[in-house]
């Protein structure tokens, strides 16, 4: 992946002409947004009998991203898809978008146009309205922020603080791909190929392009299937450590549970890497991490199969001891911490 | 003003702790926030009947503003003013902020404690609450960005593009202050000096904390005493163009009815600037610039009386032929430009 340096960069066309070219790209808006780019800010009518959920969350080059191992539509993508992910982790559907943009002068415009399009078609798989923004100069790194709405009826919300002793924990689709995908992108960092097993490359694809649960996110919200939620954003370890702290409880994970892909663990293994630890601590899995009380169950797995059947695994549950433990091998230890962004 | 670099710095308290030290600093959550910082989103009731507005603005280190002209908390201070008054310009009542910072490592405590208490200062005299927001690592320059969500009533927005010929051109407070007080501070840049008139210390003082316009914004909306609007971000000569452009009309100023401050003017000639000039395209005034219809008028003056007497000059009007014009010593001249990002 070349270094998105080139000719043509947003410099030369200033900030009417990038805001213009942003809008150009732009689909048809929905009715409900009645103002969107181009006045002072953007005017949409709320979701009726709704509850408003909000996020906002940044992509700086250089902390999250790099532009070896990502391509621009790649960093436009997972910018809205993280914030997506938010809206999921809270029961809520997600609906319009704000990006806001620091721009390096040096950023090629064919760059811009990759980022914007890489956010477009996260916007159009999440149904997300790209609805206003923000476009100024960076004299550092680019940064692209986004701020997500969406939308959760009243007592459907999916908070952090709702698990109870006795509920157990299950997580959506695999853990620890994208912390692999990362370590093969390291590890390869000087030289120009892409892997060749379908493995890896998925591991990598996850990394690169996150797919946030939105579907699974919104049912299990609307349905009550849930007494708490949260995305893994930070990694397993960090999200039921969060989650106990909120909820007053303990946990307890089964190590042999996770639903770890074969291909991760072996680029763990490769790296001389422990890949339980690893994907516990591991940050970018956008999965969702569920408090699940018995009698919620068989909503939660409905859910599941209504989400184009997103895998769904009981991975541990939540305890009345307020330790938060990992059982492997018949034996419980400590559970590892996840990733801190300082 | 020294530059905020001290022994604690942000890189030793870590994401966690930052976020947990600005939520100690915040006042208490009104009833309608359900959910605030803490949790993936936030969780607000929208106000029943509303729509809602949205914008986002960034301040970036080393081009929004410079560490020897601004203090901590007015940089703070100024994020969440530039958004309040982007929602003011659609008529809109302000209500929720999300707050999301990029911080270099070398950032002392201090002064993200004071960022943090000028943010709030600002959100206190605007009736916003904190709602929630994002803390990571800049390698770069400092990047506050801020998304304000407000609300209005349906067909009480005031858009840019509904000016019509014949409508008059009003302006609130003064124009020019913010880019006299601003060029004081370059040509000083080097003293440890504060002004000692009291003029060109309000000057210093307006381009450090603009006083966005809430109250005359919101009730002008409410009682469509408007036909269009904007604020001056970027300038007088930027925003007529912008009304004119949007609503496909013509203006013309009349430069000696220009609310320049005597400071102001003082500061610009004895930088051997023209005034007037400098007024129109000086960025950094927080005021509002509304077309009004004649028998809108009486409804401006009176919203303007009830919005604690803010000034209200008329400086000309929207006319049929589409040049954007400037009336001076009874000859008309071409508008100058606004101030440009990139």
């Amino acid at each position: 992946m070349s270094t998105p340096v080139s000719a043509a960069t947003v410099a030369a066309v200033g900030e009417r002409g990038l805001i213009a070219r942003i809008r150009a790209r732009l689909p048809e808006a929905p009715a409900w947004l009645h103002a969107g780019p181009g006045d002072d800010a953007a005017v949409a009518a709320p979701e009726r009998g709704a509850l408003e959920i909000l996020t906002t969350d940044a992509l700086v080059e250089g902390v999250h991203f790099d532009w070896r191992f990502s391509a621009p539509a790649d960093v436009g993508w997972k910018a809205l898809a993280v914030n997506v992910s938010d809206v999921a982790a809270m029961g809520g559907t997600p609906r319009l978008a704000l990006l806001s943009l620091a721009l390096p002068e040096t950023l090629a415009l064919d760059s811009l146009d990759g980022l914007v399009d890489g956010f477009l078609a996260m916007a159009a798989a999440a149904r997300v309205a790209l609805a206003g923004g923000n476009v100024t100069r960076s004299p550092g790194p680019l940064v692209v922020d986004v701020t997500v709405t969406g939308s959760a009826k009243p007592r459907r919300v999916l908070t952090r603080g709702g698990a109870r002793c006795g509920d157990a924990i299950y997580v959506t689709g695999a853990v620890g791909a994208a912390a692999a995908g990362l370590g093969w992108l390291r590890a390869h960092a000087d030289l120009i190929a892409e892997p060749r097993d379908a493995g890896e490359r998925a591991c990598v694809e996850r990394y690169r392009r996150p797919e946030p649960r939105a579907r699974i996110g919104a049912l299990a919200g609307r349905n009550r299937a849930a007494s708490a939620c949260m995305d893994l954003s930070d990694g397993l370890a960090d999200a039921v450590r969060q989650i106990a702290e909120a909820s007053g409880v303990g946990a307890r994970l089964d190590a042999e549970a996770l639903p770890i892909p074969a291909a991760a663990a072996r680029l763990f293994e490769s790296a001389g890497v422990d890949p339980i630890g690893a994907a516990l601590a591991g940050g970018d899995d956008y999965e969702l991490l569920f408090a699940v009380p018995r009698r919620m169950r068989g909503r939660l797995t409905t859910v599941a199969r209504q989400s184009r059947g997103v895998p769904l695994t009981r991975i541990g549950e939540f305890t009345r001891d307020t330790g938060v433990r990992l059982s492997r091998g018949g034996r419980e230890e400590p559970l590892p911490a996840g990733f801190v962004h300082f």
